[in-house]
């Protein structure tokens, strides 16, 4: 059986993984949660007790000592915080996966590698999209110049709360650009219109959270159009994916890796 | 400089391979070429005799010793014709590229093996789509379960002469069922009206050769959609493609390079 600190409550991502883990066997959600410095609630669903960030490290401190090796941490906090809490996690030897986006992350993975535990980290924890991802990065690597001077468009799609042009939509653009493709940040337009979203198939109750993309090539003659989609609505391929890193992480702990950071394609593999 | 044979005239693909050739530098076109059984014309633009089938055999005979050394085929001739065809280049010596279509590959493969040639052998030569095919098949190796149990629609268009389903689509089926996608042959759509055509988007004048594939994924719970779509209009990428096969096989050639089957695969990777 191991215990697993949710940290990010009573954000979505948190709240939704709290009530998937509380069901799965083998696994308990522990009474214990680090929040942000402004969160008002005391308590999720008046059960989990929320801490501020002024108690992180002594909360932490406690409960690696009372779970000894049998605790595991899932991060979904805020850019503001990864940092110290990777940190702690690892000064605190709590194997820990990370979907907190942002922060340093070459300083992330050095921070484990020198410590004595395990960890997933990953900016994006759904499968599907990190094995597209990982299938760009591989033609990249191995077809170098094989849509060379090609042009690109990228369509995005996400909730209108999202100010910021997609990150997943850059990197892809940064990969294909490798492969000799015509691509610039202008060459994406980010749609946040929900009349527009509406029209381009989204579903009405994923207008509040979704991420559409969509990477449309053209050859220079024209004559060749290679496209590439990935639609997500909701958050349930996040949530399927931080379970899947949430077992591969356990049999590692379980297998003794120490000082090793892996990523969600590690996870997907097996 | 090569002295380039091109067999199959006057068929489309051939003929659009002998004018690119001819203006290539290093390459020349010779003024041999083998036709299949039922071609009336005797010349392909008054320069280039066409050859039938009876007298295949000494025609190579005598160019394997004309052009010792310097001689390349390239063949997009018959189905019924490529294993004698296969053979007979490989008995005289004669480096060649295969486009056409059928026969037994795996025999084709132990030929060229056995043989003092090297030679590049493919039923696509399209760079973009044999990279896309490829990028399917790494994530087939690499991620065997990562979308098991989604459901998948296949479309795909071609000119209304076309009364197969696509190779290419059933090709690439195959590939994600072994993903753990749900897939039959009752999931590929062929779509050959011409109306219909034009409301995909297929221009009016590549109505009459054109290949469009779109392959939809959608996830068990509905939440996440993967579409790929590989649109082609006319053969100028299967001849760009042949062009690399050519200067890729000239390359080896000059290596010394005896008894190796390439793809496209290698070609592209270089």
């Amino acid at each position: 059986m191991f215990s697993v600190m949710i940290n990010g409550l009573p954000g979505r991502m948190a709240s939704l993984l709290a009530y998937a883990i509380s069901v799965r066997d083998g696994f308990q959600v522990i009474h214990e949660s680090l929040t942000g410095p402004d969160t008002t609630q005391k308590y999720f669903e008046d059960s989990i007790r929320l801490h501020k960030p002024t108690f992180h490290e002594a909360v932490l401190k406690k409960l690696a000592s009372d779970f000894r090796d049998s605790l595991i941490a899932i991060d979904f906090t805020h850019p503001d915080g990864i940092m110290k809490n990777t940190q702690l996690y690892c000064e605190n030897r709590i194997p820990f996966i990370m979907g907190t986006t942002g922060g340093k992350r070459n300083e992330l993975f050095r921070i484990v590698e020198e410590s004595e535990i395990p960890a997933v980290i990953s900016p994006n924890m759904s499968a599907p999209i990190v094995m597209l991802m990982d299938m760009f990065e591989y033609a990249a690597d191995n077809y170098p110049g094989a849509i060379h001077g090609w042009e690109i468009r990228i369509v995005e799609s996400h909730q209108a709360g999202k100010k910021d042009v997609s990150g997943t939509a850059i990197a892809v653009g940064e990969i294909l650009k490798l492969m000799g493709v015509k691509y610039s940040l202008e060459n994406i337009r980010s749609v946040r219109d929900a009349i527009e979203q509406r029209l381009m198939g989204i579903p009405a109750d994923a207008l509040g959270g979704h991420g559409w993309h969509e990477y449309s090539l053209v050859s220079p003659d024209g004559n060749v159009q290679l496209r590439f989609k990935h639609n997500v609505n909701g958050r349930s391929t996040y949530v399927d994916g931080t379970l899947m890193a949430l077992d591969f992480l356990a049999v590692k702990k379980e297998q003794g890796f120490k000082g090793v950071c892996f990523s969600m394609t590690d996870v997907i593999r097996g």
